[in-house]
C-alpha cells in the first residue's frame, strides 16, 4: 500500500518533482563516474535510447554452469534446504528436477512459471538466479556416485551447530536484486517441490541494495568489515580451477558449503578499532591490509613493527585464512543475515557464509581446520549451521538440472 | 564476501563491462521516460554533473512532522516495539528520547551515530527515516494526556492475535532503500534503548527494490494485487486532514496502527483469477476497478452486469473499505513480509499493515469494524498482531522527538 510519488519529503538531492524523477539516472551517472567511466558515460547518455529499470535485467539460465555462482552477487539471497519424502524415488527426482528447471528457466527470464498463481510478480526478474544443490541422500536415491566430500563436514571445536539449521537433501539458492522477486520465485519453486520434499530450513540474506554504492564495491559485513576482497575472479582461469569440478556427473558443477555463522555484535562493540583491525589484519575504513593503503594491495606478511612484532598478526583472520598451498582456496559468496533482536538482545545477526569449490575436502576443510585451531575472529563468531551440497552443472535448453546424475 | 565485478554473467542488457557500468544510468533513463519525463531528462542528462549513487540520498530529519510518514515508502521497513523497564521514569524517558533523536538525526543524514561502532555502515543512508511512536504506558509514565484511542483496538471477530506480536510502549519504524542501512541504524538505536527498555517484537518488511520498476508505481502485495491505489496524497490538504493531529502535545503528530496480517497464499492459489478480482473489486493485471480500465479510474459502484448483479460485488474489499463518511479515511503505508516456509508450509507470509490517521477511533476503527463484518478478503487473511501508537510531531534542530509530551 504505497503513496504514489507526490514529491513529499523527496530526497534532498532532488527537491523538485522533475529532479526527483531524474534521481535514478543521476545516481547511475555518479556510480559510473566513481569507477572512472564518466567520459564513456557522457557519450553513452547522449546516444543511448531510454532503457528499462534494472528490474528487467536478466541473467541467462542455460549454460555450462548453473548461474548464481559466477554471477555478481545480487542484493538478496534466499537459501532453502529440503528433505526428500521417504517415498520419493529416482523417477520422482527426475520429475521434480524437470519441473523445477522449467520454473527457474522461466522465472529468471521474467516470465511466469507454468500455472504461476501471481504472474504479475514475475515481470521484474532483477537478475534473478536459481541455483540447485544436492545433498548426499539425493545422490544416493538417484543411484549416482557420491563425491567423497559430500556429507557433513568434520566436527570443528568452534562449532555449536543446531541441527535445524544444517544439512538437507536439496538446496535452492534464490537470489535477485529485488526482495519481492525472491519471495515470489521461491514460493513458485517450493510449491512444485511439495509432492517430493518438505522444507528443512530457510535462511534469508542481504547485501547492499542495487545502486546504493558504486558497482564493483566489495560488500561489508555487519562487523563493518570490507568482506570479499581476496577472492578468485569469475571469468579467469584461476576461478575455473578453484570452482568447477571436472570428473563424472559433477563435471561443470561444483561443491557448495553453507555455514550460518552468528556474529556477536555486542561483544565486537567492546573491542576498540585497533583491536578489530588486528583481528583481521586489514583496516576497517577501506579494507587495505595493515601493511598497505589500498584494498587490493598485497599484504606484506614479513613486515614488522618498530618493536619487532608482525604488522599483520599471526592470529589474524587474513593470515590464518591464507594457505601456502594453492589447492586450499575457495570462492566466497556470502550474505549478511539479521533477524532482529528480542528482549535484551539487540540483534541476532551474522553471516550466511557461502563458498564454492570443486573439492570441499581438499580446498575448504584444511582452511576451516586452520581457522578452527587459531583465528582471533573466533572470539566474536560462532558457526551455528552447516551444510554441504553438490552443485550439478548447468543445462542446455530442453535439458534439466541434474540430468547428468539422473539419466 | 563478494566477487568484484569481473563481468562474468553480466546482465544480458549489458554484456560488455562498459555497458554493465552504465546499467544504473540507463535504468534511470528508462524509469523517467516511463512517467513521461524523457524530454526533460535528455536535457538534464547532458547538463547534469555526475551525481552520487542513490545510497547517498537523504530525507530531512527535522521538521514539523516526523519523516517516514509522508516520505515515499522505502524498499525496506523494520518495525520494533519495546517494553519500558519498570524502573524507567519520566526523566529517563526524556534522556532516552534525546539520545535516540540525536542518533536518528545523524544516521538519517549519512553520519555515524555518536560512538557509532561501525561508522562505515552509516555512510550510505539510502533515504533512511526513523519514526518514533509511543504506546499508552509511555504516555502515562511521561505524565501526559493519553489520546482516547491510544490503547489496544477493540476485539474483532477475524482476529487471532498473538500477544508476542502486538502492543508495546515505544515503536521504532526504521526504513531505507538499503537493507544494510536498516540493519545498522536499527542496531545503533536499539543499543541506546538498552538501559531503558527491552525488545518486545520486531517485524521486517519489504517492497520492490529502489529502481526495479518506474518511480511512482504502486506496490504489489504477495497476493499479486496492486495495493495502495486509493490513498490520500502527501502534500495535499486532504492528506493533512486525514493524517495530522491538531490538539495538545500530539499536534503535528498522528496515530499509527500496525497490524500483522497473515495471508494464506496456498488457499489464495485455489481461487481462480476471476474470483480473486471479485474479492477485491479490481483487476489483478493493472489494478483498475472492475468497472474501469486504468488503475486510477473511479470505481462505478452502480454498474451492474447483464443479469443485474453489481459489477463490483457488495462483499468486495474495495466496496467494504470505502466509507460514505469522509471521516473514516486513513493513510496506508504497508510492507510485505515473508519469513519463509517450514515443513509442508511453503510460506509464512503476509502484510505488515500500517496506517496513519489523526484519530484511530474515529477513522480506523469503523473501517476495520466494517471489514470485520463482511469482506471476502477475510477468507484468505488473518490478523495475528495488532498495535496502536501515538506518533509525536517532529522537532527542530536542537529539539527532540517527544518534547511536547516530556517538557
Ligand atoms: C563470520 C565469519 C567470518 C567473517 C566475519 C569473515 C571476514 C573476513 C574478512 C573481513 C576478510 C578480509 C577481506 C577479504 O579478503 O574478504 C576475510 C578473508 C577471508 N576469509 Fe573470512 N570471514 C569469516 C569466516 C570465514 C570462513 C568460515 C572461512 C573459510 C573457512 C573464511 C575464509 C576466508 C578467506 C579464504 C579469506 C581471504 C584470505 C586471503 O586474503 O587470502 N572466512 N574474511
Ligand atoms: C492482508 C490484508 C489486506 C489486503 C491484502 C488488502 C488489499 C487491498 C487492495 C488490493 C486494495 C485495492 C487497491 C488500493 O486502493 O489500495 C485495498 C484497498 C483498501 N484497503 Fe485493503 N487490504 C488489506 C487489509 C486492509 C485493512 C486491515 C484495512 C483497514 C482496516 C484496509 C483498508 C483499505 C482501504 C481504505 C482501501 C481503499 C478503498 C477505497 O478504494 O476507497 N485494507 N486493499
Amino acid at each position: 500500500m504505497t503513496a504514489p510519488d507526490h514529491g513529499a519529503r523527496a530526497p534532498r538531492s532532488g527537491s523538485t518533482r522533475r529532479q526527483f524523477l531524474l534521481g535514478g539516472a543521476v545516481a547511475g551517472v555518479g556510480a559510473a563516474a566513481a569507477v572512472g567511466a564518466d567520459t564513456a558515460l557522457n557519450a553513452a547518455a547522449q546516444e543511448a535510447p531510454p532503457a528499462p529499470p534494472h528490474g528487467e535485467q536478466t541473467v541467462p539460465f542455460h549454460g555450462q554452469h548453473q548461474a548464481g555462482i559466477d554471477t555478481p552477487a545480487q542484493a538478496h539471497g534466499f537459501f532453502v534446504a529440503l528433505d526428500l519424502h521417504d517415498t520419493t524415488d529416482r523417477a520422482d527426482l527426475t520429475r521434480m528436477m524437470r519441473i523445477l528447471t522449467d520454473d527457474a528457466a522461466r522465472l529468471t527470464q521474467g516470465a511466469p512459471a507454468l500455472a504461476d498463481s501471481e504472474p504479475e510478480l514475475a515481470a521484474s526478474p532483477a537478475r534473478l538466479t536459481v541455483t540447485f544443490g544436492f545433498g548426499p541422500r539425493f545422490v544416493e536415491r538417484a543411484g549416482g556416485t557420491r563425491p567423497d566430500w559430500l556429507g557433513p563436514l568434520p566436527e570443528f571445536g568452534i562449532d555449536r551447530l543446531e541441527p535445524g539449521l544444517g544439512d538437507g537433501d536439496l538446496l535452492l539458492q534464490v537470489a535477485a536484486d529485488d526482495p519481492l522477486t525472491v519471495a515470489h520465485a521461491s514460493r513458485m519453486l517450493l510449491k512444485d517441490t511439495r509432492s517430493f520434499a518438505s522444507v528443512r530450513w530457510t535462511q534469508q540474506g542481504f547485501r547492499r541494495a542495487h545502486g546504493t554504492v558504486a558497482p564493483g564495491t566489495t560488500m561489508r559485513n555487519l562487523f563493518g568489515q570490507v568482506d570479499g576482497t581476496t577472492n578468485p575472479a569469475p571469468g579467469t582461469a584461476d576461478f575455473d580451477r578453484v570452482v568447477w569440478a571436472t570428473g563424472g556427473w559433477l563435471a561443470g558443477g561444483t561443491g557448495m558449503v553453507v555455514r550460518r555463522i552468528h556474529m556477536n555484535l555486542d561483544k565486537w562493540d567492546g573491542l576498540d578499532r585497533g583491536g578489530r583491525e588486528q583481528s583481521v589484519g586489514r583496516y576497517l575504513a577501506g579494507g587495505a591490509p595493515l601493511t598497505g593503503t589500498d584494498e587490493f594491495d598485497e599484504p606484506d606478511f614479513e613486515a614488522t613493527t618498530a618493536i619487532g612484532f608482525p604488522v599483520i598478526p599471526e592470529f589474524s583472520h587474513l593470515r590464518r585464512a591464507r594457505s601456502e598451498n594453492p589447492d586450499e582456496r575457495i570462492f566466497r559468496r556470502a550474505y549478511n543475515y539479521d533477524d532482529g533482536g528480542a528482549g535484551a538482545e539487540v540483534s541476532d545477526a551474522g553471516l550466511i557464509f557461502v563458498s564454492f569449490q570443486a573439492d570441499v575436502d581438499r580446498q575448504f576443510v584444511p582452511l576451516q581446520r586452520r581457522l578452527d585451531q587459531l583465528d582471533l575472529l573466533n572470539e566474536w563468531t560462532v558457526p551455528i549451521g552447516s551444510a554441504v551440497f553438490a552443485i550439478p552443472p548447468g543445462c542446455r535448453e530442453g535439458g534439466f538440472i541434474g540430468e547428468s546424475l539422473l539419466t
